[in-house]
């Protein structure tokens, strides 16, 4: 195992500070103009080589016709060519003194016989010049807090906690906007494509010593080096969590992952015996993948399973707890303490049973801090489950009724919601040990959704997601004190 | 069973000509003022009398102080007033010879011994009078269709063909935002609260009945008329579909609906009996509810469970077939006619497999219509699933190469996205019997998937959720068969 990013091959690859760039042009509608593009788009600082033949500038950039003719040696080179010249540029890349490289080209294992032969010629040139690279076939790195990102979308939203490793690159590429709008970010992201030199295992490892990744996250077609990842997978989960999602375990995943990067899978129970071995927690789909990573990358290790819902509406209450109950998840009675101590603050008409309704909101300051701090602070409870409803028309109708002249409504809207999601956020503060999470069927890029999850509490869409995110959380921890237990007694 | 929403219970209550609203004043912040102020904010064009003992006059409208002094019967009294008080009301009600009633009020059944006698005495009041209410504590009744909705929150959006009996009123009023995010709207919604005098099989018959309703949901924390339900469900599905969560289930469901609407639950297992033996469809979270309905009121009878996934990148494409796989249905291979139509179509490095994966967009027009047109014309496929990514920032970047002024671009953006939606929507037109389905990771409020969801094509946000949708339209058909042929053969 390595102890630093600097130590992995993919260093450079995804901390360059100089590019090579080849099949970027003049035409934009060129697979290698667009990565260029976003690569500009983002602000990368390092140095941009692109080589042309023909063009002397490249989008702005003075170009190279041969990578002989660059001032110095890049520390990396993306080669997004047609399949026939890869060879041949890998070869001159490689006289260069070019020691790291990413493959986007296609046409290779995954296009049958004769591309295998070429993939075999390009492993062998690498070889011969101990060149490290990403793909063939591949969308290469995001690196969004060195602000690079050769993709071919450009990124959205601030740099993250989550590392992926993907057997698809549209899974880097086409996230950005996905993780951003659920409150998250990527730390790196990188696509393996066939993994003819670098794997997804090299990349778990890289992400396992990143320290901008909290959270890693995987997307596997199938697992060539299966004994590696045990070992690599296994040293990383006791102090990192990993998400994976396995697509090759039915079918038709099977199918559509051996046509798409010709990776070999084997059936959902090998997989399953291989991630309980490795503490790594299983998703489903991308949806679960992403929202166990928003759980285990922002809340605090719970200590056990009990969970108090807080709610001004009994449906969603409801929903909840039968979500929680689904999930495995505990809603215990709550003390005479905590009775005592919320009667003064609730209606009459109020539920103090667990889900907690308020039926209506009588002081949104109540709402949004003394009461949840109230049960935040249940010696019987250790996590808050809260319903978030916050329609800013709501908020906009009570203002105008106060006499709130028309042309203020919006910013004394906005003032009001965010006054109310800072009091809120602050518990998480006043009680780091009990994860806090909230639950909407609202749009979650209303204000005050989207200042909770801006500050690292996370809002699901649906109380059934928050309830099996919260569950991960535990299954987590759970898994790594085995792991550790094991690892003490020497167990397996 | 009723053969029209006029011979209802429920009829004037959903479609009053005039109203007498109780609870209503110049006070915004009381609930009845703010219900009121949502039925002015939708445009009912219905008479509204608010009675009010001081105020002359009350958000705008002439109030009376009493009942007894209206110029005529109204069709509905709206009752949001203290518990204490609302019985003396509804005797007044019935004095003026009103005959059906929303109570809002709560205190009643859910707030223990006391409410339950004061609910029976409401009860003993309506009966002499003859008067027909929804409630106690409910939110009433939205009808998008005639502008009414006399909730606590103000509609979004506009009306739909979701038929809504719910014992949360919470989904009635809260709902409104989601649906219309998520391509829907209500038709009628109806919250039953305590189910004093009409209940939710009440409201499933008339939603049954009602002509804007394409399709029924329920949420369900328990039913009394267990026999009546039965009954009348058998008899609304073979020609509507119903599609039901219900939550009392589970321990944490069924603790949590008995302190909100203080409704006896049973196991889930009986209630999966009753659904099945009724044809309705059973669903796990509200998602899922909406979910189903969305696919069930816009898509026609599948011919079977095999489904063409498209796709432009092969996670996205191996993620959905995963999820096709899990839910039951099937990936036919292509037949050789349809490869060869295909072809000349295609990238060399696209994969005809199913996933059929175009790998990139050489043509957005045929993307967009020709290769789905081919895909539909698959004699071995029923359904189409389609893999939907358009993000703005990308047409934008071609469009700024193509060297469209800057200025122009955003008005471009939009014409060539509803270009292409266009074509793609016209396939349901060509396709007539045949599913097409979208699912995206980007927001659903871009343009090209809001311009589907607002024409009837079905996008979801994760692939997981559109095949358990396609599935769930499968299910109903399959079950309705079921009791069509059983109910031939006089079967049970």
């Amino acid at each position: 195992m390595i102890h630093s990013i600097q130590e992995s091959p993919l260093y450079s690859i995804v901390n360059p500070r100089s590019i090579a760039f080849f099949g970027a042009s003049n035409n934009f509608l060129r697979m290698g103009s667009m990565m260029l593009s976003s690569v500009q788009a983002l602000g990368y600082e390092g140095e941009i080589y692109p080589i042309h033949r023909e063009e002397k500038e490249v989008r702005g950039l003075k170009a190279y016709s041969s990578v002989m003719d660059l001032p110095e040696v890049p520390d990396l080179a993306i080669i997004v060519l047609p399949t026939d010249i890869v060879c041949p540029t890998m070869e001159d890349c490689g006289k260069k003194g070019i020691r790291h490289a990413i493959v986007v080209s296609g046409g290779f294992r995954e296009a049958g016989p004769e591309g295998i032969a070429i993939q075999q010629e390009l492993e062998t040139i690498a070889n011969r010049y101990g060149i490290r690279f990403l793909g063939p076939n591949c969308l290469g790195v995001a690196n969004m807090h060195q602000k690079l990102n050769p993709t071919t979308i450009t990124a959205e939203g601030p740099p993250g906690f989550v590392g992926l490793a993907s057997q698809s690159g549209s899974f880097v590429t086409q996230m950005f906007d996905y993780l951003h709008r659920h409150g998250m970010g990527f730390s790196s992201a990188l696509s393996v494509g066939n993994e003819a030199n670098i794997d997804i295992v090299d990349c778990l490892e890289y992400l396992g010593a990143c320290p901008n990744t909290k959270v890693i996250t995987l997307y596997i077609e199938g697992i060539t080096r299966g004994r590696k990842f045990v070992e690599v997978a296994k040293a990383i989960t006791p102090h990192k969590p990993v998400v994976a999602l396995y697509v090759g375990g039915s079918e038709t995943g099977r199918q559509a992952g051996l046509s798409h990067t010709g990776s070999m899978s084997g059936p959902n129970e090998i997989y399953d015996g291989v991630f309980r071995q490795c503490g790594i927690i299983r998703a489903t789909t991308i949806t679960e993948l992403f929202d166990y990573a928003l759980a285990l990358g922002t809340l605090p290790r719970p200590g056990g399973n009990r969970v108090i819902i807080l709610t001004h509406s009994g449906g969603p209450g409801a929903t909840a707890a039968d979500s929680c109950g689904r999930a495995g998840l505990a809603l215990p009675q709550l003390s005479p303490e905590t009775l005592d101590k919320l009667k003064p603050m609730i209606p009459r008409t109020a539920s103090t049973a667990n889900p907690v309704d308020l039926t209506y909101n009588r002081d949104f300051a109540e709402s949004f801090f003394d009461i949840p701090d109230v049960l935040l602070s249940e010696k019987d409870a250790d996590m808050l489950l809260a319903y978030i409803l916050s329609p800013g028309s709501f908020a906009d109708r009570i203002l105008k009724e106060m006499g709130v002249p028309e042309e203020s409504i919006p910013l004394e809207r906005e003032k009001l919601l965010k006054e109310h999601s800072r009091a809120f956020v602050s518990l998480t503060k006043r009680h780091p040990g009990k994860p806090i999470v909230g639950f909407t069927y609202r749009s979650l890029q209303e204000t005050m959704v989207r200042y909770l999850i801006d500050r690292g509490v996370p809002v699901y869409q649906d109380p059934e997601r928050a309830a099996r995110s919260m569950a991960a959380v535990l299954q987590y921890y759970h898994k790594r004190d085995r792991m550790v237990r094991e690892d003490k007694t020497g167990g397996v």
